[in-house]
């Protein structure tokens, strides 16, 4: 699976706070950290309280890249930070993310084909996030045609299916897995699957647990990446796990171990 | 999930031990606390080195009946064996197990619709575990047809696609998962999903950690039932999230202790 690290993000108190002040040191031991961790990618988000988010961004991802050079997902719904951020960051970026009305598409798509990236569609448009499996198929389609028009590869798109807190939208979860399972039907090859992983646990009592364990029913349903808390160990441990079991990772008695390093 | 305790089995050491000496309190003790811990039926194993297995079958489960009417797992190769633990244990009992060739579907299907019992059949025949999924399905669909034709319900039937250790036949762990999904299309009602998922984990340095990450695996891909051992609080805990998840509980902020209630 491919992990996206979720941590550098300015909703964080000690990353806004760095943020503000200026302070690379706590960014690039969050990078570090995570990247120890398992994380093949990070999340990049300067939150809702940068007085001026572009420059914010562009100094993020500049003290990033002085660390190491791993793909970073841009993680604004702002053109332009979008684009200043990848510009920073080079290559093989992570738009994170557009939605999936076709004027947000008509302006991310063609910028992950110019600036070579990646691109998450969050399948939620103008009527809102889906109710069922279905509505969410529909979305990723049209950025399928989107991506096909513009010429982005099918497995440069990521398709987000939304998930919602356990506790306020239960019935979410299962939709969202047969989700995961039809985008993998829609191209050939098709588009990769990501989650947004841990709203599904928001607010509730046991955010851990039910992470971890959403996590192995994705993966078993073909979840391609997840944008998660990669410093959770015993989370790392089921998807470590979960790959093994997948076949994607050959068995050997120190498998946790030889699979981190 | 239907939740079968694997603990009632003669391999385990105390457990031999208390059927070799006639001690009803280990086995009685055994049976409350894995039904306290979540056990919807107890699966009974007189174990290999039983003298008089018929015998040994009749105690065990005279002596459970004692403290509990919940269903029984007879689990014995032996029609003889079989057919007195289930007389002794009554109607809504569980035939564990019958392979798939066809002269043993005719000895335990009609023994399951003569005794109101249900039956798990493996999914092994004359040639062995088969190599992958479609193996599996040929197999459970000669099961159904033979439910068929004895009257069997076939939700009365439990097919387990048998899962092989993952450190020496990995590959068999992507195959099972694939083999519930496609006999859940066999026939309508289709036939119930059973594993018996310790056998996962046989040999692994890592035994609770595979045990329930591969049965959450199982349960997005519509697993109904597990032998499994359910006084492993983790694997249980894993088990009640991963039914929340699918909906089939609802969400309160105390659910772990409310499914266990």
């Amino acid at each position: 699976m491919y992990a996206i690290g979720e941590r550098i993000n300015g909703m964080f108190r000690s990353v806004g706070a760095a943020i503000r002040e200026k302070n690379p040191e706590t960014i690039q031991e969050l990078a570090k950290r995570q990247l120890a961790a398992g994380a093949d990618a990070l999340d990049v988000n300067v939150g809702p309280a940068a007085a001026d988010p572009l420059e914010a961004m562009e100094w993020l991802v500049r003290t990033i890249r002085e660390v190491t050079d791993a793909p970073l997902a841009i993680d604004t719904t702002k053109p332009d930070v979008m684009r200043r951020g990848l510009e920073v960051a080079g290559p093989g970026s992570i738009i994170n993310s557009t939605k999936g009305q076709q004027e947000q598409l008509d302006i991310f798509i063609p910028m992950a084909a110019e600036l070579q990236a990646s691109v998450i569609t969050l399948t939620i448009d103008e009527n809102g996030v889906p109710r069922d499996a279905n509505g969410r198929s529909e979305i990723a389609l049209r950025a399928v045609a989107s991506a096909m028009e513009h010429g982005l590869e099918p497995d440069r798109l990521m398709v987000d299916a939304v998930i919602l807190p356990a506790n306020v939208a239960q019935p979410t979860a299962v939709q969202v897995l047969e989700a995961i399972r039809s985008v993998r039907l829609l191209s050939d090859p098709p588009p990769k699957t990501v989650l947004g992983l841990s709203n599904v646990s928001q607010g509730t009592t046991q955010r851990p647990l039910i992470n971890r364990t959403y996590l192995v029913m994705a993966l078993a349903c073909g979840l391609d990446a997840a944008i998660l808390d990669v410093l959770d160990t015993e989370m790392m441990d089921a998807m470590i796990t979960a790959e093994l079991l997948l076949n994607r990772a050959v068995y050997c008695d120190d498998f946790l171990r030889a699979y981190r390093s």
